[in-house]
């Protein structure tokens, strides 16, 4: 700790930030890295960004963005005042810890997850308990709901989970809705429009779920950061002191009207959405072919193995091909690569170069 | 407490948020409440966005917003390594109260001021000491440097200070700076461009000092969400940690887009601030016609009160008559109006209502 500058907050040092995927300049690079969409939004939704930027971006927008919140109710059969909109999913997640989960209890998520919760918990210096997923990577959702039931201050869980992609059924998620009544369930659901089940219905049962979405995969918005949570409105009004304690604009007048364009076009969501899906399943078995282990998915990416080859080896190998795909270093996970459902032409271009990797041609 | 839902973190229940300024929808409103600026950005800014929006909006931004970091650093003579970029400078405050001033010993600032300041403080738990301003509603220097330099966490002071318009000078934010070596003095320079002596030049020589600026009001961009900090490396270091602890991407690829280009547009900024300038000018001078008490503003509003008018009953009357000021009802500014420069048309139309309800025609 000697180099920690006098002026920051204690707290501050202790920190290790989420690292996100890498952004890289490289020329003709294929990005498989960040499970972005492969397929530009819809027309609509940069035919209503370009209108927005004629029309006042020297005044605020909306304080409480009331349009999308209205937009994303509709689609899911709920009020506005069910639903909360942030600076993209992320943010969304940063104020749910502040709002829920700084608790007596320790928060409970699983060990192979999204690894920005155990961030989010450092940095309001809230205490969490790992449940180990199985050998397979699953979830055990039988231990996680005992686990809760003796008292818990929360539990996070992605379903999908990343980077696994493996899904969860509304059985299981009810389960812990049910072992937890005292406080709340989040359903991290940024991939579940690939191929997932929405916990949204059970809202209406469930006054402890909150579900959150983003707009930057399944609408191909990441370049807009726009996400939301839905549930019951005393969860909402939780997420909005929190909010209008930290920012009180956070989505600006663009990504708003973008946002309400993209949920609105419904045919160009389902038509990517399900390019996205069939070009998932061609590539997982592919993958199987060249002899990886593919998990199954329910999201845009597919997490693999090879069983006779170094997954950190690997990445470097298609890095040097102009091949992005992400290695995390975490000793659970550390031979497998989450790859990125591309387009066709990319997907097929990963194929190619892992065959020269793995069966160099002999001269 | 008997209403706080179960759900909520205990110290939900006792924030008590910042409450913007409204944004109504009522038509050919004059609205002079929330200190945007009347004149529309760069075209430059407008033409980026609207390009911004045709290259990828399908991908992640930069998360480290470089090009805007650039921009900024390029127009004050700083590097980007000495800069800050969040969404809106709200956002970036928040991240500073907690990189910074989560200390044993209590943050300063004054009690007439922005008043999102004890927000973040509640926020964060962070105890504050605030120094009374004068009768005139003048910041002490001389007293805040005296009591900082007896151990504080930290400084906080807007220049020109908000609600008042009121300037400080360098030699007063360097007494700050010099009073307290081992806490940060952040000053908030949202307002400064209108008239303002900002502190920038003075980073090179004061590790403790982090100036914040946001692009909302000198550069038209109140719809954008574009802030940023300047400091040294260390307190940049700072925030970027809290930022990476809590959103990757928190500027979209169009707000960024549409940032750079007004930054490098300096015709346009300088043409509509000087119009902003001349018209607060002659607004004072009315309204001290009309028997008004105008403090000396550096920003793009004034403070003024009527001896003989309750301003709270003047708010009203003007917002009966579409025109929308901003009254606090904090009590030691309870008979003041914070007025926003608008356009001239604007401000005739204000100074035509004022006239209406200060001297009503006789039948």
């Amino acid at each position: 700790m000697q180099d920690v500058p006098t002026f920051w907050s204690p707290r501050i040092a202790a920190l290790q930030p989420y690292l996100p995927g890498e952004q890289p300049r490289i020329p003709r690079l294929i990005k498989l890295n960040t499970n972005e969409n492969p397929y530009p939004p819809s027309p609509r939704a940069i035919d209503a960004v370009q209108r927005a930027a004629e029309e006042g971006l020297e005044r605020y927008p909306d304080p409480e963005s009331l349009a999308l919140r209205e937009a994303v109710a509709a689609r899911h059969g709920l009020s506005s005042a069910q639903v909360f909109a942030g600076n993209g999913s992320d943010e969304v997640l940063a104020h749910a810890f502040f709002a829920f989960f700084q608790q007596a209890e320790p928060l409970l998520f699983v060990d192979v997850t999204y690894s920005f919760y155990k961030v989010y918990a450092q940095l309001y210096g809230i205490a969490c308990e790992l449940q180990p997923v199985d050998a397979a990577l699953r979830v055990d959702f039988d231990a996680l709901a005992r686990r809760a039931a003796q008292g818990c201050g929360g539990i996070v869980v992605a379903n999908p989970n990343a980077p696994t992609g493996i899904g969860a059924s509304l059985v299981q998620i009810e389960q812990l809705l049910l072992a937890c009544p005292q406080r709340v369930v989040l359903v991290d659901e940024a991939y579940v429009d690939f191929g997932g089940q929405s916990a949204i219905p059970l809202i209406a049962r469930h006054p402890n779920l909150l579900v959150v979405q983003t707009l930057s995969k399944s609408r191909s918005l990441a370049g807009l950061r726009v996400g939301f949570a839905c549930g019951q409105v005393p969860l909402i009004d939780g997420l909005v002191r929190v909010k209008n304690s930290f920012n009180s604009y956070p989505l600006d007048r663009l990504a708003s009207a973008g946002a309400v364009a993209a949920l609105e076009d419904e045919a160009w969501f389902e038509k990517t959405r399900d390019a996205v899906v069939h070009t998932r399943e061609g590539l997982a078995l592919q993958l199987e072919d060249l002899g990886f282990e593919v998990l199954p998915s329910q999201a845009n990416f597919v997490f693999v193995r090879h069983p006779a080859h170094d997954a950190a080896v690997l990445a470097a190998a298609l890095r040097e091909r102009a091949v992005l795909v992400r290695h995390f270093r975490h000793p659970r996970i550390a031979q497998y690569l989450r790859i990125s459902i591309g387009t066709r032409d990319q997907c097929a271009a990963l194929v190619d170069a892992l065959q020269q990797i793995l069966q160099p041609a002999t001269p």
